[in-house]
């Protein structure tokens, strides 16, 4: 077999098979294929797309190209949840206790990443003393023993992907659903899911921006995972505006806390309690999305969910007396607020630019390098459809510096306040099953 | 500018500028942009294609990208001529006395290359004594005496060409017409021309397959000369069978001389003619076809393209008495015929395969590295259209090892005889200016 007869094929139209993914796979994880030829397949990928076999193949080889987290010591349905990310997305953070609650295994792995704060492991990190760094049977025993453990995930999950990951990144062919969906599946499969709950986000701050793309790309990871015996299901949610009202590593421990407390942003709840609801479904708990979500407000109403919470901070070595005395998170030095203009309505609020003024001010990483600051972000006093006065505060920066002009200049950017107020926000656009 | 940027623009199918394209080429050819993102671009142009702009700004970047030979040294108009290649193709060496003969300069630069023969100046070097390499002056002062010198090309002709042209090879973006065009004009710029003929090839021992392509192909470089203010005029000319009844490097002299003599091939003549006919109309010597081919039957007829053979032969060093004595040439050690199994009508030679057969016996070069033996090669005793007897030789073998029965297969492969008559063949397709 070679590469270049295989680059021919796809590139003419044609379908490549198992053994031929493997071969292309296997060999640039190994370094015999080199990077020229795989950016030229790539390419091609982006052009001609590939058939839902191809697509399962793929993922399968590109899990296969590393470690395969065995979770069989782990009893129950382990269901994983996955977020295409976006800002002020907090939601495995809650999630986690409440289907641990339920007596769903959660077994999570997750990446730090780039992005405008850390990722789920950078925020926990900013618990003090939390730990995410478990041996496998330190892992294997939390989850067996609170139902919730949440780790840094292996160095050498699905390799391939993260080799394909950078090289996509520099030749312009991220922006294919087939390799996007693959990408996200194949590192689920790899961490050793039985289930999944995907969460597709639209809007501003997410990189797909219409419901129809949403659609393509939840539809396409819904199916790998049928055709790999993975249940699966794909949300398709808001990111229109940045979802809660917390920005930043601290920040978002603080709001997942008040949602389980049953005291947090109303939409962001929402989200949360559908996601666990769909959770618990595949986890076999619930038969019906109206009874899940029932038990679900109950648990977080009669204070389990945050019990459980408490519970695996502490059992990795957090301070549980952070969740009912959240100042004892990392506190910014300064707190400025960014004043409205005018009067009106909160007409949009651009996710993106939000995400890149919390990065600006430290919470997020431009750079594998960076050094995140947990103890900074912003607070969004207002969001889409609320009333403003001008001189109100829109947002509270936290921030360990003075000179945050750039920064207020940004959210002032982001924020569009008219006189006449905007349609209802859509939370949930779809739901894939 | 960054490169992953005009990835992404071809991509998206908009049109890159020249500065955007000089910045691309210029990059690659010093080794700022790597491999993996030239060979993405290249699979994107294969994809979306390339404006007549954008394939101009390629072209004259892949020719600035190196040494631009200066030719104003030699008066007149210097008239080059370029074959995309085939099997028996020895017109340069028939046209260029020729039209040498009619006071056009030819200041030819010539490559060695792969193929199943070596290029022009492999054949050159079967004359004893013939020398390829001058000096540039030496270059010039012979095509201002004789009005014919044929050099090998400088190694720097176009280097941006050469790096992509490898690369392309290895990822499946070979055939794509702009890539195509450009690359040929590339070289034809870089190395000074005024004006182009352009033999474009289709057929079974031509990279073009059907009229159609070549016809694309054709008007593609001839809008590239004009808008560089190169006249350049396109043949689409036959390939379905070799050029010719000689195949091989010596073999390709003895029959130039025989077509310069007049009494050569009528097909290859034919074809020759009309080539040279039009290059003395780019070169201003001629206003009109019919005029021209009179006037080159005329100079082939007394003598003077003979002639001028003779003396461009002895001023590079060569043995002009090969003319009159072609045994003078490298002659092989075996001759095999060939045999015909079944009377009837040569239907079809696979001008591919036939060379093919003579790579096999050493007359070209599958690698670089490879020796080319002069003396060896095949000679057609039968073509399209001609009767054939059962044991009458179709094609006479030039060997110099005994054991050919691969070559010989081959032959009987490349060969259908039918019993009704083919259709008359089609020497020229199509011209375009």
């Amino acid at each position: 077999m070679r590469m270049v007869d295989l680059i021919h094929k796809k590139r003419s139209g044609e379908a490549l098979n198992e053994q031929e993914i493997q071969f292309i796979v296997g060999g640039y994880t190994r370094g015999d294929i080199p990077d020229y030829q795989m950016s030229a397949l790539l390419m091609a990928i982006y052009f001609n797309g590939m058939t839902g076999e191809e697509i399962s193949s793929l993922t399968l080889a590109m899990a296969g190209s590393g470690e395969m987290i065995d979770l069989s010591a782990i009893s129950g349905v382990k269901v994983d949840k996955h977020s295409t990310g976006g800002v002020g997305d907090k939601i495995s953070l809650i999630v986690g206790p409440i289907v641990a609650s339920l007596g769903i295994p959660v077994a999570k792995m997750s990446g730090r990443g780039l992005g405008h704060t850390g990722g789920t492991v950078d925020k926990l990190e900013s618990i003090p003393g939390f730990q995410i760094e478990l041996t496998k049977e330190a892992f294997f025993e939390a989850v067996n023993a609170n139902k919730i453990a949440i780790v840094g995930q292996s160095g050498n999950l699905a390799p391939a992907d993260k080799k394909m990951y950078a090289l996509r990144d520099v030749t312009a062919t991220v922006d294919s659903i087939p390799l996007i969906a693959s990408s996200i599946m194949s590192k689920k499969i790899a961490s050793g899911a039985d289930a999944i709950v995907l969460d597709v986000k639209i809007g501003s701050g997410a990189f797909m921006k219409t419901v129809d793309d949403a659609r393509v790309l939840a539809r396409t990871m819904v199916n790998i995972g049928q055709s790999l015996n993975r249940n699966t299901i794909a949300m398709i949610t808001d990111m229109e505006q940045p979802l809660g009202r917390e920005i930043g590593n601290a920040n978002e421990i603080r709001e997942s806390i008040e949602v389980l407390r049953g005291t947090g942003d109303k939409e962001l709840t929402e989200v949360a309690v559908s996601v666990a609801s769909y959770m618990s479904i595949l986890g076999k708990v619930f038969e019906t999305f109206e009874e899940a979500q029932a038990a679900i407000r109950d648990i977080v109403a009669n204070g389990k969910a945050l019990e459980t919470f408490k519970r695996f901070v502490a059992s990795q070595g957090g301070d549980p007396n952070v969740v009912d005395h959240p100042e004892l998170l990392p506190t910014a030095q300064y707190h400025f607020d960014v004043i409205a203009a005018k009067d009106g309505f909160v007409n949009q609020i651009d996710a993106e630019q939000i995400g890149i003024a919390a990065m600006l001010l430290g919470a997020g990483r431009a750079k594998k390098e960076d050094q995140i600051d947990y103890a900074v972000g912003l607070t969004l006093n207002k969001k889409i459809g609320d009333i403003v006065k001008a001189g109100e505060s829109i947002c509270t920066m936290h921030a360990n510096r003075q000179d945050v002009a750039e920064v207020e200049a940004m959210i002032h950017e982001a924020y569009r306040i008219e006189s006449t107020k905007p349609a209802d926000v859509q939370l949930i656009y779809d739901v894939i099953v």
